[in-house]
């Protein structure tokens, strides 16, 4: 069995992974706000990340608090309707995690390369 | 502002994005023991993810509830050791998951592409 060396310590502990974009609802809805540059409103984002209005107003509430996404609320048609963006910081912070997804992919590559020369799982990055 | 059509509902929910696999600390685990598969003792894996003791057994606990992971004690010249290791099913998930975090980064970077055709961020999948 391959003994770690002590220079491998913390090479998967993966610090990169804000808790607050790492979570499953929260990464689909950055995901949909960073396809939509001008915005989303609110029933569309639900629809989108298939969450009920509840769900999708506590996650919304965590990235607002965090300066990640801005909401805008405004009358369209006399009609109330909430807006949500990406924040400059938001954009920022969602690249700096996206680099560390990958590089959790390019380990994962590395270990399926080395343990199964002859493997054709198919999930390799392209 | 573009607008969802309806066949964009859920587009953006990930549902692939197994809860026990996505949480910060058992996704660095399981990439450990991806590159391992003669298993990992206890000691060496707990630097890799840079966990205590205490979180290293409760993530654990989680892995090996859900058929993940396998745990073997043993006495290595007498002394108690505890070895980790993915089982084929934890393999299996794992790869599913992963290629459910590859389309969280295709669909970012077809964003990327589509909102700023001259961007030069440098996270582009390889």
């Amino acid at each position: 069995m391959a003994k770690s060396t002590p220079e491998d310590a913390g090479k998967f502990a993966y610090d990169g992974l804000d808790r607050a974009l790492h979570e499953k609802a929260r990464l689909g809805i950055m995901t949909s706000l960073v396809t939509r540059p001008d915005g989303i409103v609110f029933g569309d984002l639900k629809a989108l990340c298939n969450l009920t209005d509840g769900n999708l107003s506590r996650h919304l509430d965590v990235l607002t608090k965090e300066g990640l996404v801005k909401i805008h609320k405004a009358f369209v048609a006399n009609r109330p309707q909430t807006t949500c963006r990406l924040s400059p910081l938001g954009r920022k912070r969602f690249r700096e995690y996206l680099s560390q997804l990958e590089q959790v992919l390019r380990d994962a590559q590395a270990a399926e390369i080395a343990t199964s020369p002859n493997s054709s799982t198919g999930w390799a990055p392209a």
